[in-house]
């Protein structure tokens, strides 16, 4: 027994390692891997490291058949027009792309600038985050894979999530996450040796961090001179009783107890641990003189930020161990 | 006529390049330069990038004569001492090192681990930072450089530092920061495609921070893999009215009219505009809706956060141009 | 059925990958870990990116029982004396120094500093590449690693060693492999944004190289601002008739049908295919006109230069499959 | 008096940095800064580092009187066209790119595809080395200014030029060189943690360092993970007496006594002492047994690899003293 995992959009960095991760899967089997841009190539070719050697192919959603699994990584709006159809034709979705993740569609023409075309997948649609809806990730038709930024932010926050103000999040990015396409912000002469901030208040991230802490949020964004990694430094005035130290490490160590990919430390945590993995790695730290709550969550942004997660989710959906495939 | 600047501690990063902007300026002469480990090897095979053709010697006090400037690389504790002895003897003195930054004497047990031998000293010394300070650090006998972090955090927030609460700094700092010292910590296995925080809640140029703002701070320091450079992400709730975007650049550029090292400018700074400069680059942004400020300031941290920035005290203590010798 | 690996020296960069590939492994099963300043702690907290929850110990051969295997990771001199003892236990030795890899023994005292205290199993060792010795890997007593130099200088060459002259190599090298200790020439404000040359004529992997290729060589090392992997540029005279562009890759991939971690490429090899990965990636160009070759292997100097090649070999001694565990 | 410097291509890194320097120069003054992409836009907005607040204007020769310095900064074949019609103009022409560097009119077709327009200005125009040529680039019409690669490659084998056979240069360069376009090649995600060659066997600064040694070479350029910075690596035989390695250094020492910008060092040189500057840095080694000398210069492939060596020959050419500016 196995189930196929078609992979639109493997010609970028999250949909490559995906269409990689299926590969290696003892499990699951690859279907289509297509590209635009890129379709005639061998995925081997265009990422060597993969070491996929198959095919990329011209998108099209009929080879899907009813039961199959369909992984999207497409740009947002185009993303939900795929997703629709392939839902039509019976396919599960994850879809790696924003279209699936705000539950509210008015923030798609607000935030996305386009209408979203099928509300009611919106509706159905389950927020892709195990840590927080596992359940209803094994069972759904559409899982949105979260963003990177969210993902390692909420990560951070989780277990204390009702008891916070004020958020802000700093939050750091490899290069990669900025995509494959050769632009001046990701020119080598650009990128090294400094860091910078971008889309300051405007990113397309925060109504989706807001909407999984349930309050608003400060979010900025930064890149540095790195390929893969994503640390978010957040910020909360903590609501309620200010715990110990020792508590709240004890609070989050309890709240991810369950969780096998998330690895509460007792240090700030560097990007290296979590590189080329799955794993999440997150800290807290609290001020309780001042009623303070910083803490830290890092992941490796095409990793459980992007590719590991959706193989993660995969796996809930398919009725698999979380971890097949993912160590 | 001219007047002699030695440099005790000038084997460090930061002495090393104000012994080289020294050695290039149009009128001050170059005194002695000293080093403990490294005394008797010449700067130039020390730091050959600065090309200072001269010997680093065993530091001697009585080498300083009455009317010279004295400028003090030293770790904190160390300092004060030899401050102390330099003053006595009628030297300026332009102390880099954290020992005369703090106002309140009983800061330095708490933070520093050390009672300051001279609180008299402490309450005439003139916190060097030009932007704030400038009248003062003319006719100061001690001036304190400030910190790399304070630096680049003051400068992004001093136009508007009456108007702020909960001010939150997120930092992120070239590794040449750290010191010349070699450690696990600069090891290039452990900085490099990586970022961390470190001295969560606990870094010395916190209460620095806190003082020149006039309240308390949230402050993080992480380091990233770049060897020169410091952004300093600033957050904080603007009380009082909101100004629009366009009143709040207006506000900072007249502000820093006078001021020739701070360069406002239209978007996110990155590093490489300030490396190798004793510039600094600052941008505000405001959330009108929410009433949050975002401010950025970036510098060079052995530049305008250290060396360059000791240059342009010293260029004011000696009643020359500010910008003598940073151009 | 298992075997027992035991890893001396688990707390550098290549023994603790080591262990953790071993750990990881289905047939191998860890036996002891090894450190002299790390004793005691947990190699998770040492290397935390390998997740191995196992504490290092302090180094007692007593421990290792006829018939286990060990690896050493050992600085030179100091291994050949482990190795001497763990042999005489019964044990078969895989040495990562460089101890049992120059079969003259004259070349100790000349190039190590170091009379070797057995010649008898310097005779007996076998030198670790398996592309050149699998067979008599397999039966080995004594396996030596070979260096992360020579190992991706004679994969380019191997194919075509018979027929060259005036052999020149000029080598690129990650900073890991200086090791994990912190010095000057490690920190990040010396490496980063710069490439040198260091040991120039001296370095020791030269015998070494040219005992394997059966002639002298000019080998000259540089540090690169790269954490892992290693390229090593290869200059040759071609002697006897000159191939072909075309012929040449066809001898190379024919040379290497049979062996799974040698992939022969169409381009110069970059890094990124083969960092975290036991595979080497070879690309030969010939310069027909002038009968020059130019042959480019590329590593991960941690991986098939050093742990990933160790239990290569070690699945070799044990009559597993080559690439148990390393895919 | 003063002479005025046009920049034709002043948008790209070398024609940027040749502006900032002419800028600040005390004799020359900043004439015309063309562009073709960026015309209209500031030179500060484009290059934020140099600070020179002057608008990039649609390239015309019209501009330049008799006199006049051009600084052509094209690619090539776009070059020579205008170098024409600027000589005719009456202005003495600094070019930066390929199109007067090679003597021979026959080796355009074969290494750049295209029929050189004016073999009389290719007869006529002096290679703007000023270690080899500063007399004839004093009264010259055109000078050629040297490619990045040959200039580091040359200024490491100058001294011993006439006494080498079997010449190999192994290079390594910033990735500045491969110039301010965003392509895959200079994507951070492909430069960063890793080195790779490129055009091996076919790179354009062959002929051209082949020109100026008067022997065939092997030339192998490699992208490493850095932004400015080109280091060559020089292999060669030495034919006649093998000097020893004072003898070879007091050699090197006494050929650049004169040249200021040419520093023999007494180690292999890394990159960091010559960023930013228009120094040159160069050790050679002499491996006596066997015959053969490993030679090395580094260089900032932007200044003394391009607009650093475009200004000394401006000054040469103009009469001024050759560092003026330059310091």
């Amino acid at each position: 027994m196995s189930a196929t995992v078609h992979v639109f959009g493997a010609a970028g960095f999250a949909g490559a390692q995906l269409a990689a991760l299926v590969d290696a899967h003892p499990w699951f089997t690859l279907g289509a891997l297509t590209a635009r841009g890129d379709a005639g190539r061998m995925l081997r070719d265009v990422h060597p490291r993969y070491r996929v050697d198959r095919e990329l192919t011209t998108p099209d959603p009929a080879v899907v058949a009813p039961g199959d699994f369909a992984a999207v990584a497409y740009p947002h709006a185009e993303s939900a027009a795929l997703v629709s159809e392939l839902v039509d034709r019976g396919a599960r979705v994850l879809d790696i792309s924003a279209d699936h993740r705000l539950r509210d569609p008015a923030l798609y023409p607000e935030w996305y600038g386009f209408a979203h075309p099928r509300p009611d997948l919106l509706a159905e649609a389950v927020y892709g985050l195990p840590e927080r809806y596992r359940d209803a990730i094994r069972t759904a038709r559409v899982v949105a894979n979260p963003g990177c930024y969210p993902e390692a932010s909420l990560l951070a926050l989780l277990p204390v999530r009702d008891r916070l103000a004020e958020v802000v999040i700093d939050a750091k990015s490899g290069v990669s996450g900025a995509g494959r396409t050769p632009t001046d912000a990701v020119h080598f002469s650009t990128v090294s040796d400094s860091v910078t901030a971008y889309k300051v208040l405007t990113h397309r991230h925060t109504p989706e961090i807001a909407q999984e802490l349930g309050q608003d949020v400060v979010f900025t964004p930064h890149l540095v001179p790195v390929d893969r990694g994503l640390l978010a430094t957040c910020y909360a005035r903590v609501t309620g009783p200010v715990p110990s130290q020792r508590e709240l490490l004890d609070e989050y160590r309890a709240f991810y107890a369950d969780h096998p990919f998330v690895e509460v430390v007792d240090a700030p945590p560097g990007m290296r641990p979590v590189q080329n993995t799955n794993y999440a790695q997150v800290f807290p730290a609290v001020d309780a003189r001042r009623g303070r709550l910083i803490a830290f969550g890092v992941i490796d942004n095409i990793g459980k930020g992007a590719a590991g997660q959706a193989l993660q989710n995969l796996n809930l959906m398919a009725g698999r161990p979380e971890t097949e495939g993912l160590r």
